[in-house]
């Protein structure tokens, strides 16, 4: 890859696709997951590449939820690896959640590979390594978790995830947080709280921010982020 | 990769993804070009994954062009030709153009690899392997092109195209024409006529539809395009 100078203006954007494309060479993102960085890149865009104000509420929520769970933990796949692992386990410490380590595209080198990472970047202990359960209505090895962390998790936060995995673990009547770019995923409409926001900033933002305790409701939430994307591109289409 | 059953809902979008991969295992497609697809992937979805009525203007006034001509040319790239290396084949044919491998991550391994690709499905030419000159503007290597085919062609189709290269041939004096589902990357701003339509249905399309005489405003062709996205974004929204 060529090096990207910090004064150009898609920087961030441009090191994350590096970020991306080593963790491939590295084996930790599978080649699906650049086309799935690709959709949300777009969305990104269509944001502004800002928290928006929809963003900071379900952040805020989210945060709500993962505290006062019984057990609070984080699903950890190749891309939220490659892109925040110092920053995803600084959450888990934060929240008191168990990190666990689920792949779509599972392979036991691959899960090894993100353990360590991980743990390179502080984690005392990552779950997702020999897994006992199985999420119901999944095929097998999409389907296999730990005991202790996502089978028995009462709130779990699932960034980047699959809609059929997303709505398998509500169908097991947990509260499902997700943060997901594309509002219009499936991950999205099956997820109680649903962050619509760069992972690069949703998780230092979760780090930071206050509990909401107040009413929320995920729908109008999504409507709302809807709405400020459209607005965004009728006003691109005026400055053409 | 996982098969797709064809009664899946996303059945031709999942078969695109696989292509890629593939292209990529293969050594035609770069990981950076899986990024790439992604995005085009959700501007594609804000089309309702359909050629729109300011895709086939710009694909019949593309046609036209072409056909006008005195030395038209089809740039492929890795994308192009995991995606549709028959087609364009064909489009070549019908539009007595050219056809050469231009490739933003260039390796002779690659070219050649894409080149052969095109001659099993038919070309009898593929310019691009040795090339005598440089696109003023650009680094070496993205410079490249050959004497008969990008240098001296007047107009020049570049699917799929990076925003440099596009401004560059433009500066050159060209007419340049795109295919990219981004109606607000450089590249779409800088062509003269852009075409916002995936390229497995835009390529099709311009083998088959008429040439189109009347006068054409890019300008006014985009603007067209980012209301219809920002409308169906809000029709989204509402059915939530």
């Amino acid at each position: 890859m060529v090096k990207v100078p910090r004064s150009h203006p898609r920087y961030l954007s441009l090191k994350m696709r590096e970020a991306l494309v080593e963790g491939v060479e590295e084996g930790i993102t599978s080649k699906a997951g650049l086309i799935a960085h690709g959709r949300g890149e777009m969305f990104d865009y269509l944001l502004g590449e800002e928290s928006i104000k929809t963003a900071k509420i379900a952040e805020r929520k989210a945060i709500a939820e993962m505290v006062d769970a019984e057990n609070p933990v984080i699903s950890i796949n190749g891309n939220v690896a490659a892109l925040v692992p110092e920053e995803i386990v600084q959450l888990g410490k934060r929240l008191d959640a168990k990190l666990e380590v689920n792949l779509f595209h599972r392979t036991d080198e691959r899960i090894s590979k993100i353990k360590r990472s991980l743990e390179l970047n502080g984690a005392e202990k990552v779950y997702g390594l020999d897994p006992e359960e199985e999420i119901p209505g999944l095929d097998h090895k999409r389907a296999l978790c730990s005991h202790e962390g996502i089978y028995t998790s009462d709130v779990v936060l699932v960034p980047l995830e699959d809609g059929d995995r997303a709505q398998a673990l509500k169908d097991m009547g947990k509260t499902v947080i997700t943060i997901d770019l594309n509002p219009l995923s499936r991950t999205s409409k099956a997820a109680d709280i649903t962050i619509v926001d760069n992972i690069v900033r949703a998780v230092p933002n979760m780090i930071e921010f206050e509990p909401l305790h107040e009413d929320f409701d995920n729908e109008e939430n999504l409507k709302g982020t809807l709405l400020f994307m459209s607005e965004r591109l009728k006003t691109l289409s005026e400055e053409i």
